[in-house]
């Protein structure tokens, strides 16, 4: 009657549907840490007796320990984290374990260890993002010079840098590291205390865990408290941005890689190779990475939905706010340590991406801000005439360069020689030095700037 | 530089992004099937020598029995499933081991175990599904007559009977079923033979292949073969359809226990209590299947967005197709298990239904349908008087049948004694006899039909 | 209080949520077709007189012509098309009007309305889908013998037809026409006579309207008839797999069309230029369509968020089934239209496309096919004999037809000169003529089965 | 050959697909004053006369003028916002015209002009959550002492306050005005200057047209600046957090105007009825406020796809940014609009949400806190006490208030008479006094706090 493998009937079900310390068990330390510092505030607050109190802190620190150690036996009869962990504690030391509970429930008590993990993963993603920022502006000051075509629509358009091109993630990565600091800031509340949803007639001094906590304060609003899941929605929201971030370079990686273009090279570390096809080496990473976005937007769709027409207050729907949570900050953690790699691993072909830069009649656009700076012309009337001269020069089937003076001069007669020295891929580099150009000077001021900005001096 | 736990350098992280056996070991059997119909054909084609396709054959099935028993070490540096497998067949057989990747690639390998674990998947799911209609008949047939309110806005609206409103799901998992039985249908087809990409020189039968995995034919074109996800994307799209029927009556069971409500009751086996509050059943299993739709719809999100885009063939993006698949296949599972238990385990309120279903002029419209019928009313005209009728009635605070004839008569002169019959919940069910409709006796020979259409008499 | 343009108070922000003609007015061609099937039936059945039943079905035509003319005059005050409608037919013809509504409502209304549009849409796309597979098996067919580099990872795996690439997505197309077939054939059922939510008293037939609305059968289950929004989820599910594969082939037109690879040109139909820039072609186009990915991905997270958790029968909330779904279609609609143009306006550069395919050593798989066919090696082992050829080659910086028949036989002694004729391009095609191979021939052969499965002869 | 109204060729569909007009002239006025600081920046740095810089300002607002007064004619042939008024401005100023474009391209101007339209969307939505908030705080403070079951699991748990209730929602919509905030101060960065993707060679000065348009500095990298959507993105996912919010105050509106809740009524303002049930109050407005959420989220889905692996830079798949931010942002305000209303609007029933607060033994833990605080008792101790001693009154069926003191001792000796002054409702909130609690007195000052923390003053 139940299908498959659920054929035990209603309790194996119930228990499979339910516990949840299958996953949760990742919040140990943020539990234990949280019923310590819970433990010191009743203590404080004559709740509890101090000998009690050492007692349960002692406790903790060994049942830590065990876990620690892997010598913690988890129980799917009792549910989840928190059980176990108090279970284990009445075991070790009797009754005293039972005070613990005291002006407290498990709906603020999930609540807090689960935004303390989530706090420590914002943590662990800044330090990542910062390392990649650090390893582009590396890369970046290293290829200030070097030139490769500048696309709009994967359409040669204009001569750009590198070094240039690899800033512009540096500038994606510090919004995204800016976007996490604000959620980090704005997370940064102690919900410990709102018990089970009303708060609790103790007189508990929920300042004083949320210092212990390293939380700026305590929630205003204990229904909000044991409610909101903002802090998990943001943070996989800004996750799935970096993963937009992470998918448009891994694109490039793999773009750069491919054969018709060949702009660089990874290394056997972020490739794996075929022992039939020895120079064949596939970007498995840069694909993979490209692919890990799908994971960060679906993972967002699972919790908005989740959450989406939830009444007050706590819901057994919140349950499923864990994975998805748990699964983002995971997927985050590998995409970045795998680009930060590649990053490092990459390549530049100059050359060869000197070649296709200066194909295409990518230096058009400098041909018409010749004629406007130079000639006075309007705009837009340039514009026309470039457009006269690439057509003459493409059915000749020669570059700019190559297009006879003469022949320029019967299209707008006051073009002179001088116009050469604009149409070569470096003049057209050089030349874009307003703020944020391309051109290598700017480059070298960025990477200056950037590493002032984002890697603290 | 590598943030965290990828301090270790490159080859860590390489391998803790590229290596799929963690997952992909749910493969083992599909893989081990597809890999002996694949030497069968090879013998029969003699590609390969007899002796090493029964050396084979048997190498197959003693791993499949090491797997299967617990006994077979997995190994990372080996990747995946397709080469911990024929590694393990080279130490069991040695050098015949190497003939059996003759005119296959792990590229039309892979797509061919996918597709036969979500083949599987599918037909669970089919069962499941069955078991939970069979529930809901049974359940329908039992609550034919017990009326209660039907709700449009979540206001009273018209009486219905709780059978009939258990036999709306019925349907939807009926189009559930539906919906799979298609995706079934449209997925069986061999990819095997399709090599790497392009077809193979040797000459393979994949017909062959085809019938002994109980595919209905080869797949028609090699790329696509190997390129293809549609039908775990379709399965995907399915189940998180199935997940909207779930998520509704989840719903309603969450509301019919609460408070206010009081509909029915769920026993302890789909309840978690509270040893304080005896009487409290949160209905956590319920909760957990409405909340299940969210990881339905991101992991269909999720793999969107890894298939977006990506140039043909194999991409290594692909690899994230089985995490989001196999997740979708047990969520699914275990809210399909945890609904067919509630449904048989909960127990309605007749009375508690009834005394909600009369209230807040259920029959009102009945009262409009008397004027048409009895006195010719247009439709809009009888709208209009039953509104006057209705506002008198809430004035006096009484309900319809408590509101004296002559003050009827003074709004429309027509009406007579005859109507007070047509304004009780039971004569408002009763009257619903048009095809689809609520009454009683409809409902028993819609579950009859049910039965026929859905299992099998 | 309100903010911004809601500044008029409560009753302006009530019309702006609540109205929906804006959008639903879409629906009058269904609207009216299903009224008059209504008023035909009611005629029939003796609820409404003949008399009457003609002046309706007079006055609905009438309106029709309006409508259809431009001379209607919408009014939010009468919020949707049905009240629209029926508000127009009152003025017409009087009091008679007021008997259309007999024995249905609004919400049965609106069910068979979007139903029949949706209907609509399924056979749009259909008509559409055969087209674009009509051009792309028109041009596999002209491209039957042009080798092009057949990738995996983006790298150059081995040679393959442009031909054959091209049916691979007359197969996705393929399955999505089967999809959208299922999904008709499921939604097509009445929902029409299930009134409010629980049927009716009169003696109705939902039979007669199924089959003047050429629905396959009344929907069994009242409440369902008016709650069920799967043929739109269904039909934005189909219309999201489409939309990957649309992205797909999109993408490769980019990456084609880009100048490293260069691979397909497009005419300017389908491309937007640059004065400035003659030679440029930026594949708008193909980008767009691309793009348009999101949208019905978009538009099926948004509707099954809607529907998530609804209780039955009819809430409001369904009201938001019909924007996104209307937006899903047309995405759709363009979204073929705009790739069926671009298949047949493509020109593929086959000299650049055969220079790309020969070059990096893609044909070392037909080595090491060579060394098992003819020297009977297992296939591990000419792997690996091969993988130590190309890397000989690769050293001399020479193709592999290039390398001495001394030198290979060094490696493998076995090796005779007839190796080298296995070793170009052509051959490598040639050869692959498994069932789905890519083999000119059976590209040729596969061209006319197609035109049998998809184009009816 | 096109399918259904593309029946016209390829220049139907590629003007269909490819003009934006129709959505981006929405942003006629960011275009027209970022075009007027541009201008007026060539002229201070003599990159165009002053006298063409000032027939371009004044052609410009006359322009806008039109455009305000519904006087201008949008040509869908000249593609976007951007070419119509440039066009229109040649129209009416000649040559001139055609130097506003100098040092500048399509591609900076749209990215201008959006993240202008962005930011003015940000402000807006800004004003209407401090409306809303004002409206819950005002509710709040009236509804202070108004007694209402709080739940868990849609169970009765403690009794609550509904102020307390209110100001939950209070909470979250100050994170949503502070997640905008951010987003504001980090989106306010001057794309304009990068033209078409390098930068210039034009000696502009970007901090100068920063300033005019109130951006707090030009952005660092030409390249970003033209590729980047990440404000739209952060703002989506701002939208969909804030729509999570308003979906589960509208999902608890209808559960509470439902007949079996009766908690709080709307007025004929937000609901509508039905002439034939007068009594009937559908909730319309709360239910179409709880669905918008499936289309905030929906719109984030597909902005996230769109962007997901574009390569840099401009790629024409950014045109699909528009249509999904328009959306949303148009979503959001007319739910927020609504919302307000109907927290203004609506009544609560205190009698009503009384008589549910004080069933169901919702006073047990108040029970258990007395055994703790007065006896000493462990928690775990008093928690299983109160267990039997509810178990007691339900079998009864009596509240706990009714219980005999003997019988009491019977289960713990130390219980005194004391113990019912604990356990009525009001007794129940007035103890939970802990900061954030639901005491009246401390709703009273976090109404206070809470006019400081978001009204100022």
């Amino acid at each position: 009657m139940w299908g498959g493998r659920y054929a035990q009937g209603p309790a194996a079900i119930m228990e499979a549907i339910n516990a949840s310390i299958g996953f949760d068990r990742k919040l140990y330390r943020q539990d234990i840490a949280a019923s310590k510092a819970h433990c010191a505030m009743l203590v404080q607050q004559k709740i509890i007796a101090a000998k009690d109190g050492a007692a349960i802190a002692k406790g903790l620190d060994v049942i830590l320990a065990e876990i620690d150690g892997g010598r913690f036996e988890f129980s799917t009869a009792l549910e989840d984290i928190h059980m176990n962990v108090e279970a284990r504690l009445a075991e070790r030391i009797g009754e005293a374990a039972g005070r613990l509970h005291t002006a407290r429930s498990r709906n603020d008590q999930v609540a807090t260890d689960f935004r303390l993990w989530v706090r420590d993963a914002l943590d662990r993603s800044e330090v990542q993002l910062q390392a990649l920022q650090a390893a582009l502006i590396a890369r970046a000051e290293e290829y200030a010079d070097t030139v490769m075509p500048g696309f709009t629509h994967l359409q040669t358009a204009q001569p750009v840098t590198f070094g240039h091109h690899l800033l512009a993630y540096v500038e994606m990565f510090g919004r995204d590291r800016s976007r996490l600091a604000d959620c980090r800031q704005r997370m940064n509340e102690n919900p410990l205390g709102a018990a089970a949803l009303a708060g609790t007639p103790y007189a508990i001094d929920r300042h004083m865990t949320a210092k212990a906590l390293a939380f700026d304060r305590p929630m205003e609003n204990s229904l909000d408290a044991v409610s909101d899941r903002d802090f998990a929605l943001e943070f996989m929201s800004a996750a799935a941005i970096c993963g937009v971030h992470l998918s448009r370079l891994a694109e490039e990686i793999v773009l750069w890689c491919s054969a018709p273009f060949r702009f660089v090279a990874l290394s056997d570390a972020f490739t794996t190779g075929s022992s039939i096809m020895p120079q064949k080496r596939n970007p498995d990473a840069a694909e993979l990475v490209r692919a890990k976005s799908g994971r960060l937007f679906g993972t967002l769709m699972s919790l908005l939905t989740v959450m989406k027409g939830l009444p007050l207050t706590y819901s057994k729907d919140m349950q499923e706010d864990k994975e998805p949570t748990f699964e983002a900050a995971e997927t985050l953690e590998l995409a970045l340590a795998a680009m930060t790699g590649m990053v490092l691993d990459l390549t530049a072909d100059a050359k060869r991406m000197r070649e296709v830069a200066g194909a295409d009649y990518s230096t058009a656009t400098d041909l018409a801000d010749w004629l406007v700076r130079e000639l006075g012309l309007p705009f837009r009337k340039a514009h026309h005439v470039t457009g006269k001269l690439v057509s003459l020069a493409a059915e000749r089937k020669v570059p700019l360069t190559d297009l006879p003076l003469a022949q320029m001069q019967q299209v707008e007669p006051g073009i002179t020689k001088a116009v050469f020295k604009a149409l070569t891929v470096e003049a057209s580099v050089n030349a874009r030095r307003s703020y944020g150009g391309t051109a290598p000077a700017n480059v070298r001021s960025a990477v200056g700037r950037a590493r002032k900005r984002f890697l603290r001096g």
